[in-house]
């Protein structure tokens, strides 16, 4: 067998030490697959005293001289984050080198200037890590879905977020109970913003939209709306009208009116999903996208979102195709931006709506509400009306409108002196 | 853009059609994916009169001419059967064609000498649609997973029977009044033997199985069991005990004891697993399958298996990276038989059971029984003892063991004066 393929690895945390574990124990199956050895070139870490599993002659704190070196082949990339992770790829793929990433965050906001930079180096740039753990899900999207035409892609892709909205739907227990319960059991960061708030999600999703539609989408363009304002009320809701809270990435496909060109609306928020939705039942920390193809028809993908050994599993996989396409003297294909669709405004994009009233339990406030839906140009697909003597309860969900509509219309229901309160606002998905 | 790809298309019955329809309103896209137009250079059918939506200078009858035309690149077979489709596809690949199937049939019995032939032409042979229809499923096998190490693969397969199989457990009707349901419904084929006694699903598993551990399985080495057994009897026993049943295709790599090398248990069945486990919610004609690898952990892949749109989504998505590869010169990951693990023999392989009886209510009956367990070296899991008047019920479970002593223990209380009957008898999988 000729010389080994070498790989430079940037960071060496948890999904780190997985890759070298991998790496090691995997490398004659590895040899067999790719027709070459894989040898690891280095190590770049901040501070190498803290790995002492790692040889000490592999370990550096000179990333950029790393991934420059011109015996390296391949760089694999696990530090997370915009920067150095962004200068160091340029730099590695500059230098001729084929780039396996994990970082959704760099992909997302800069996935267009990397894709080019590879391009125009004849390299590759894979990273399937990124999005959804360990789920073979971008391979699918850009290459066994490639004859067809995507309608939409609606994914759990926060492990934390599902883990506490199922505690939330399990214990009936409010938000902030299930995340100090999350966070106890080792599923939520002492800091949860990024799950919680759902910028993780929003990463994942631009990159998701990217792919789905040849489009360049990044999180700057997309509706983001986090789980903190979920409350046990909601949950409780969806479960009377046969539903499930999830935080949910939603990319799709919006058809023109009037000829116009269709337009890709990218939205991170939670939502209600009928418990029959195969969405509904992946619980606790488990991943999965649910894919809408013309041809194809339904299609979902399950696993493990998170975690070192699923990431550097989807890593390794990466590895595999990169250094194939390496020896052929290939690059594999990449995400085309040639459908050039563009981002749809959240105020535009068709949503359903559940809302929930406490109104006073007399003739004509249906009439009444129901009559603000309409001014809006809301259409109302169910109401179910429960009395309870001088106070009844509301629960309406609606058929499609535009968002900017639906949320007038929950401004306009506060402010009506026979509404004596909303009780519960989330939008509904996957309702026939 | 220069010259245009030439397609030759083998068969055009309701997947061939799809293949042609979106070849023509895809143009475009496929174009911008692969870097070249693609064309059909001919379709080869047995009556062109039955074919008026074809162009008639497209259509032929002379298959084995049109894939070895020296303007051909690409031939794509969706004919069926192992011949002439297995000796058209060798004359193509042998013409030096890249080659996308969809035949299951051909591929589980010769895959081995159809990959040795494309090995050494250094083309392609693509079959994602052989499958599990629009399911992305051999891809992620053998890219995706490259750099893990797979543990079990396990599906449902077959449309035909998880559709009987869900109308059983959905209305408590036996066999033979499902599958009439499913025939009416279009679901299940005049002549139903070859889903109903496992062939489709043997198939598929030998396929998966030889993807899975790199190592050349066939339909032949394979325990078959069909799904015309299956009583109503068995579906209530299986919700007694919180299962359902399924047809499974199980593929395992079951290691060796005491330094021996490990080896692939590959088997075709009906078996109770319980409703928590994901593939349980597969339902009607759906396909999907689990699998676990040892970083990755679970995973679970759901979708349509079958129908002449989503196989043909799966055909194209083939044909974009045949097409690629072709264009760049190189050659896709084949299929490697490195591992060159041996299938081990069903009397071997490690199964559990479920045993129900009708035993008589006296004392010292339930020892009886667990002493032919336990004489067969087969260790019960669980107990279930119902009395009702002089008769009652045992529902065991038991631990893995042998399947040849599970069944040896079942042909012996079968004899048992204090057992007046064996009710139900079904292999269990997905229990911890």
């Amino acid at each position: 067998m000729s010389d080994a393929l070498k790989v430079a690895l940037l960071g060496c945390g948890t999904v780190g030490g997985a890759v070298l574990r991998l790496l090691s124990e995997q490398s004659e199956d590895l040899a067999a697959r790719i027709g070459r050895r894989v040898e690891v070139a280095g190590v770049a870490v901040r501070r190498p005293d803290r790995h002492p599993d790692v040889p000490a002659d592999l370990l550096t704190t000179d990333a950029l001289g790393l991934v420059t070196r011109p015996d390296v082949d391949l760089v694999v990339e696990v530090i997370g984050g915009i920067e150095p992770a962004r200068s160091l790829l340029l730099a590695a793929i500059g230098a001729g080198k084929s780039v396996v990433s994990a970082n959704k965050a760099l992909l997302a906001d800069d996935g267009v200037a990397l894709h080019a930079a590879a391009s125009e180096a004849g390299v590759d740039l894979y990273y399937e890590a990124a999005v959804a753990g360990a789920i073979p899900l971008l391979r699918p999207l850009r290459e066994s879905l490639a004859g067809d035409q995507l309608r939409r892609v609606v994914g759990i892709v926060n492990g934390t977020t599902n883990y506490i909205l199922s505690r939330m739907a399990e214990t009936g227990a409010g938000f902030g109970e299930a995340l100090a319960e999350a966070t106890e059991a080792g599923y939520a960061e002492a800091d949860p913003t990024a799950d919680v708030d759902g910028f993780d999600a929003a990463a994942k999703a631009a990159i998701l939209a990217s792919l789905a539609f040849h489009s360049p989408v990044t999180s700057a363009d997309e509706y983001r709306e986090g789980i903190s304002a979920v409350s046990a009320t909601d949950v409780a809701r969806a479960a009377e009208i046969g539903c499930t809270v999830k935080l949910l990435a939603i990319c799709e496909r919006v058809a023109g009116a009037d000829g116009a060109d269709d337009s890709v609306a990218v939205r991170v928020h939670p939502a209600m999903i009928p418990t029959s939705h195969p969405l509904a039942a992946v619980g606790g920390a488990f991943n999965a996208v649910f894919v809408e193809a013309e041809a194809a028809g339904e299609l979902m993908f399950y696993g493990r979102g998170a975690g070192g050994e699923p990431t550097a599993s989807a890593v390794l996989g990466d590895l595999v195709a990169v250094a194939r396409n390496r020896l052929a003297g290939v690059a594999g294909p990449g995400t085309t931006g040639y459908a050039g669709l563009t981002v749809r405004p959240m105020a535009e994009t068709p949503t359903r709506y559940h809302v929930s009233l406490d109104v006073a339990d007399k003739p004509g406030v249906l009439a009444t509400v129901a009559q603000e839906f309409a001014a809006n140009g809301v259409s109302i697909a169910t109401v179910r009306q429960d009395g309870h003597g001088e106070a009844a309860t509301l629960v309406i969900v609606t058929h499609r409108a535009p968002d900017a509509a639906l949320a007038a219309t929950v401004t306009r229901l506060r402010e009506m002196s026979a509404v004596r309160g909303v009780t519960s606002v989330l939008r509904v998905e996957g309702l026939s």
